[in-house]
């Protein structure tokens, strides 16, 4: 975009961004101005990329600007926290040129308001390649602080929201950030560690294992599986897609036994399903136990890829 | 770069993150934590791509890590702020791998160093195309607060630091953020308006116009030219690409005649010359005065440019 298709744009998002008592100063100037928080800040940015994270060709723009901030959104629910505010930087394909621009734009708003979390700024760019769009979120902590990646400790309980796999069927653009849910979990129960299902189910617990010093044993029975793992039918078991697709966007945490029983039986977040689905061990390491038996399972997911790709 | 690359990349930077205690959580959780500040936060972010800001086969990778955290810094500096911190995202050409990661990081982080700025955090892809790399930096207020580009007053002067014009000839990839200059500024003077010159003087300050509701008439004959823009030899004079030329990342702001005159009496950032270039009017616009004459300024630039181009 030349440099005044840029400024017109910045005028467009200017007379479409609302006041808001968190921003002093929202786009427009060489920064933004956040009102001061008197709390830790929480900052996450992810990047898409035309042909690695979505296809613009079967894609409407719209839902590409809601996974771009979803998942943005995402990290801080993985963090606990509530969502303060977004920038968004675009490099355009020249082709595409404003309209693409405003159809993104109506899709990360979109995302951003449903979690009260205002666009602040932005830098718009065009170029001869595909689309690129970074968002860049802050966050401030829920009720219980920031919560990290680090402190599972042996004997909890790994619970998860949601059910997993075949997410590539169409979800992995729906992004539904766990943001209230994040927020709900801490008025009920108190969360040692948490992360996001972005990665895979394996590879992500993986991080908390590494990150918490300990070990934890998943129980395959009951990991839930989502309908589109059993609906992907591409000779892999749903099991090993739950296990192994990324972007399912749901919330793995740890918590106490005591905690964790009273989530699962009570099912307090009534429009979001939670499962325990491990326990954390002393000793380092992931595994998988199923019919009795444990095995190690790699982060990069179900140990049966590997078998499969043996001579 | 796959999940495993991307994951002994994070290791490979939290290894080189020295420890902060403005930075409670740096790279490798969902999210960084950034200790509470208590003063408004400024946002800023600016995006790269390969072959429109710098063309990696001729420049040194390192060089547009520098340039990609200048540019951001610069916008700090124009807002009169201190970095706070910053977080980069980048798509990397596949066929480049963790070494051009590794050299950009190498840039970014000896810029962000030089200003006092940790990098907390990022999003490492890859894909099969060109470089594109977007950082988001935060800052806190300097002595006068937020300096925004609203304030300027007529009767103001406009004084603008360094010299202008020519930076193609590689300065715009050697950026200089005036952050500490900014800083010393509103320790002597009380600063109306400011803004960083990457799109060109006539545009920027058209910028400050708009936002101030006033006008400014420039001064041909003050406007310290850049000897890169004497150098250009490409029929445009040394003024026009002065005014529109961008890339020169120097500050250009409005103060009152007393702090103006003392300013550039004294000349006080002893390595950073500072020249009155203009006042501002009441009237609305922008005009630029050569040998007695006014003529309108356009924002893009020097009006010889369209005349060129007229059949």
């Amino acid at each position: 975009m030349g440099p005044m298709g840029e400024f017109d744009f910045i005028r467009w998002l200017r007379e479409r961004t609302p006041t808001d008592p968190r921003v002093l100063v929202g786009p427009g100037d060489d920064a933004a101005v956040l009102a001061a928080t008197h709390t830790p800040l929480l900052v996450t940015t992810d990047m898409l990329m035309d042909g690695v994270d979505f296809r613009l060709e079967d894609v409407d723009p719209v839902r590409v600007g809601r996974k771009a901030m979803g998942v943005n959104l995402s990290d801080l629910a993985a963090m606990g926290a509530k969502p303060l505010a977004a920038v968004v930087s675009v490099a355009l394909p020249r082709s595409a040129g404003t309209s693409l621009a405003k159809q993104l734009h109506a899709g990360l708003a979109e995302m951003a308001a449903q979690h009260d979390c205002p666009i602040v700024g932005g830098d718009t760019n065009s170029w001869d390649k595909p689309l690129v769009i970074s968002v860049t979120a802050f966050g401030v902590p829920g009720p219980q602080g920031p919560i990290l990646r680090s402190g599972a400790r042996p004997g909890d309980w790994l619970v998860v929201t949601g059910a997993l796999g075949g997410s590539i069927l169409g979800r992995h653009l729906d992004v539904t950030p766990r943001i209230a849910e994040a927020i709900e979990l801490q008025r009920n129960a108190r969360l040692h560690a948490m992360i996001d299902i972005s990665d895979g189910l394996a590879a992500d617990v993986h991080h908390l294992v590494e990150e918490s010093g300990c070990g934890l044993v998943l129980d395959a029975d009951s990991i839930p599986i989502h309908d589109d793992a059993r609906r992907m039918n591409d000779g892999r078991s749903p099991l090993d897609h739950a296990l192994s697709d990324g972007e399912d966007f749901e919330l793995a945490f740890a918590v106490s036994p005591e905690d964790g029983a009273r989530l699962v039986g009570v099912q307090l977040l009534d429009k979001c399903p939670v499962a325990r689905i491990g326990r954390f061990v002393a000793e380092r390491g992931l595994w998988i136990q199923q019919h009795g038996e444990r095995r190690p399972l790699p982060p990069q997911g179900w140990v049966h890829r590997f078998e499969e790709n043996d001579p």
